[in-house]
Parts: structure tokens; C-alpha cells; sequence
């Protein structure tokens, strides 16, 4: 099977209409936040988190409603994260994916807020599902506020400030540090979630949470590998950012053969657990090789 | 029973510690922002929310250390607002409670991080208490969830940045609005939450509800009494300084006599449901009145 741009965006689209029937609305006295939260949820973006979960979700036979929650808490907690990521007291970016970012197109107060309010209503969100007392809902949402956490993602986002206020070069260690606490994290929570959702015993769920360890981390190895060797045109913002930035990168440390030797490793073995399953879900799989040789 | 000075510094100690217990361990790549969250909550405060959780829970017979986590988890909440509330964006303060502010302490980078941090490890233990997989959790969750987000505290906050940007004058039911949901919304999940914890019923835990909001607009009133009528020496705290900085306030909008005589009213009505109770908390009911009836 070979992914099909058309079935790829058509199934985004499905994501995005489960996503954006959780969101607030625009109304009441706290109107202004409730704006800023939907402005940054609606404000596009992969919806790859969500979309591995109820692909693993799917794989290990589930097929209820049960999990919609829990996919609009994980972008909410992703897009919460860049809205505080975009703050001029972090990284000072104006612009991602071609639109305002919250604080540029609001205010730095409202951002903030906004971000806040994102992250409470994740929770908020995700508890929807225990609507039916489902059983393994206390475990899920366990998962989610570990992987988003300071042992976590918010781990891996304060090593990252860390390392850029440190003048000594950082070494491989702690940026593997950096990429499996900031980006390999809501992976795992993403694919775990899924999988204990749809009833996934203790053994497989551990095996998930490897797999998308892998994946998160070629993920992550893909992006600074594309800083190099894409163009402005295919990757749609200026390549050699990282470089001209002074930020480490995997390439930088480990040069260009290895990284791309890494990616390749680490990818066969995330497609490896997957198709070690009784059940397999080739659109995953497929998903999953897009991502990790993905040109943008 | 009057209310014992050294009782409550006493009960206060012992709820410190209970707290403490819960905060992370400062070491890891993470070290930085678990400082700052630590710093946070070790700032001092009355620890009003989990006493009058702990004190709820104890009145309707709860006695284990279930409650815990949550008592743990609802002050790590109110701390990460007063953080972000705190910064340079908001309402740029360097000092509380005569101590250095966390962004001044740190910087604003990592007490945005820290207040993240807090939000999201408040969650985290308070699924600790999921353990012993009480039945009574996740009402318990859902209640935290919902009085901490954008239907309560961070509505409240956002409707008084609001109120701030607009020039016209406030008027009564705004900054009830305010009021509700800034202040008591947390005070509500506190004793709600314990109230739940303990297996109260559903009639009972409403009327906790409807206590627990006269207790939350009566100390948020007394707050604006305060402000006119005490002096420095006793506040620790400029006196005058709502009107100083053109704040709407209780006061201004319905002159200190009717405000006095709300104040004595909500708190007769929360009195007076909390004495309608089966089994009666003294505590309890002397620690709400000298709340409201406080000098500082």
C-alpha cells in the first residue's frame, strides 16, 4: 500500500471535524481566551498526534467514540505548547505556518492565558470520556499528564532553554535528552493512549510505547536532517536555520551518513513492532514510513 | 470554639507537609523549572484551599489519605496562576508575600515554564489518588478540571484582564462575574472535592457548591473592604491601592455599608449550611468566619 495524498488529507479533515467539536465556544465573558484557544487549535497543522492514536487505537480493534477525547486533548496540549513555545519571553516567533502566532495576533497576556487555558481544557476534555465509566480511561489520562509533563514534554522544552543559555557545545546525550522529552513524549502518549483505549494488554502497550519512541525520535532526526539538505521551495521556510542559529542538531553532532543511517534504524524497527501484531494496520504503517522520510 | 491562634498554625504546618511530600525532586535535565515550581509553592500562603478540602472531607466522615493528592494538587493550581499572574505580560509584580516574585526569582522564561508545570504535575498527582482506584476520582478530577479552566478560574482572570483594557466603568454584574469565577470557583472544587472524596451525595455536594461560593464572594468582598479600611501596619501591603490604580472594586461600586452587610450575610448563609449537616465540623465552621471576618 502506498498512501495516498488524497486519503491522507481526507482522513486529516475527519481528525479535524472530531478535534473542533470539542472546542469552546466563542462566547460569555471569557470570550476574548476562548478566541485565542480556537485560533491556535484551528490554525492547521499535521494533527499527526491524534491521528496516530486512533490509527493504534483502530489497529488494536477499537472502533468507539471513546477515544475522540482523548484526541482533541493531545492537540490541545501540542498547540498549547507552541503557543507558549511562540511567547517573545521564548522563542519570539511572529509566525508559524504561514499565520500570525497567538501572542502576534492577540496579545502576550491573552496568549498566555489562552495557553492556560488550553492545557486545563485537555484534561477537561479527555475526562469527557469517562462519560461511561470506560475502565481504562484512569489509565489514559495517567499516561497524558505523564508524557506532558516535567518528565515529559515540559522536561524536554526546559533542557532545550537550558542548553541554548549554556555556552559550552552540548554533547549527544543531552540533546537526546531534548528530543525524547520534547517531541518523542506526546508520541508515546499519543500511540499508548490507542492502544489502552482499545483494550491493548500491559506487553503490547509497552512495545507502543517503544515503537513511537522510535518514531518520535526519527521524527525528530528527519527535521534536522531536511534543515540541510531541502530547499526553501519544498520545505517552505529558509533551510540552514539551525546552523545559522547555533543550535545543535543530530547532524551537527553526528554528521549527515549517520543521521540518515539512524533515521533508516530506528524507522525499521518502529514498522517492526507494528507488523508484530496479530492485527495490522497497514495505513500506520504506511503513515508512520511517510513521516520518518518525509521531503518537508 | 474560638478559633485557636496556634491550632491553626498548627493545622497549617501539617498541611504544608502533606503538600510538600508531593513536590518533585530537584535534580534531572529538568532541574531548573522543578526549582522554580518548588520555590513557588514553598513561597508561604494560608493554604485556605486544601484546609478547607481536608476540613469538607473530614466533615462528611472522610479519613484516609486519598485526599491527599488532591489537597496537593489544588494548591500547585492556585500557585500556578499567581505566577503567571505575576509576570512581566500580566500584572508584572516582583514581590508577594515579601518575597521575590518567580520570574523576578528566575526569569520569565522559566516562570512561564514553572506555571505550565504546576498545571500540569497538579493533574499528575492528583491521579495519583487513582491508586486504590477510588470509585469517587474522577468525579473528583472532573470537578478540579472544570473550576480551574475557562468556566472558572481562568474565566474570572480573563474577564479582569478584559475589564482593565476598556475605559467605561465596570459595573456590578461584571465584577461578580469576576469574583465567581477568579476566586470562588477554586474555593468550590476544594471543599466540593472534598465533599466527593468522602462519598457525600449529590444533594449534599450541591449545597457544598452553594457554601463554598458565599464563602469564595465574601472573602473576595472582605479582600475589597480591607483595601479602604486597614492600614498598612496590619495588611502588610499598601492600603488604598484598588483605588490608587482606578480598580473597580466591591467598595466602590456599592459603598462599604452594603458591602459590610453582604459579607455578613453570605457568611451566615454558608454558616448556616454547614451547621444543617448530620455530623458538624467546629473547625471548619470558625475557620470560615474568621476568613471572612479577618483583619489581613
Amino acid at each position: 500500500m502506498n498512501l495516498n495524498k488524497e486519503r491522507l488529507k481526507e482522513r486529516t479533515k475527519q481528525i479535524e471535524e472530531i478535534i473542533f467539536s470539542y472546542l469552546p465556544k466563542e462566547k460569555g465573558e471569557q470570550k476574548t481566551v476562548i478566541e485565542a484557544m480556537n485560533y491556535s487549535v484551528q490554525a492547521g497543522g499535521k494533527r499527526l498526534r491524534p491521528m496516530l492514536m486512533q490509527e493504534t487505537y483502530f489497529m488494536f480493534g477499537g472502533d468507539g467514540e471513546s477515544i475522540y477525547p482523548f484526541m482533541a486533548a493531545i492537540e490541545m496540549i501540542h498547540t498549547y505548547s507552541l503557543v507558549h513555545d511562540d511567547l517573545p519571553a521564548m522563542d519570539n516567533d511572529e509566525y508559524r505556518r504561514g499565520k500570525k502566532t497567538t501572542w502576534a495576533q492577540f496579545d502576550e497576556c491573552t496568549a498566555i492565558l489562552a495557553g492556560d487555558a488550553l492545557l486545563n481544557f485537555a484534561f477537561e476534555t479527555a475526562l469527557k470520556a469517562a462519560k461511561g465509566d470506560h475502565p481504562h480511561i484512569l489509565h489514559a489520562l495517567s499516561i497524558l499528564a505523564a508524557k506532558a509533563g516535567i518528565y515529559g514534554m515540559i522536561g524536554g522544552q526546559t533542557a532545550d532553554i537550558e542548553a541554548e543559555k549554556q555556552t559550552e557545545v552540548m554533547d549527544g546525550e543531552s540533546l537526546l535528552f531534548i528530543h525524547e522529552h520534547k517531541t518523542a513524549a506526546l508520541i508515546q502518549a499519543a500511540m499508548m493512549i490507542g492502544a489502552v483505549m482499545a483494550g491493548a494488554s500491559k506487553e503490547e502497550t509497552l512495545l507502543i510505547e517503544k515503537c513511537a519512541y522510535n518514531i518520535g525520535i526519527a521524527f525528530q532526526i528527519q527535521d534536522d536532517i531536511l534543515d540541510v539538505t531541502s530547499t526553501f521551495d519544498i520545505l517552505g521556510k529558509p533551510i540552514g536555520s539551525d546552523e545559522k542559529n547555533h543550535k545543535m542538531t543530530y547532524v551537527s553532532i553526528y554528521g549527515l551518513e549517520k543521521s540518515k543511517e539512524d533515521v533508516e534504524r530506528l524507522s525499521e524497527e518502529a514498522i517492526s513492532i507494528l507488523s508484530s501484531f496479530g492485527r495490522r494496520n497497514l495505513f500506520l504503517e504506511e503513515l508512520v514510513k511517510q513521516l520518518i522520510n518525509r521531503e518537508k
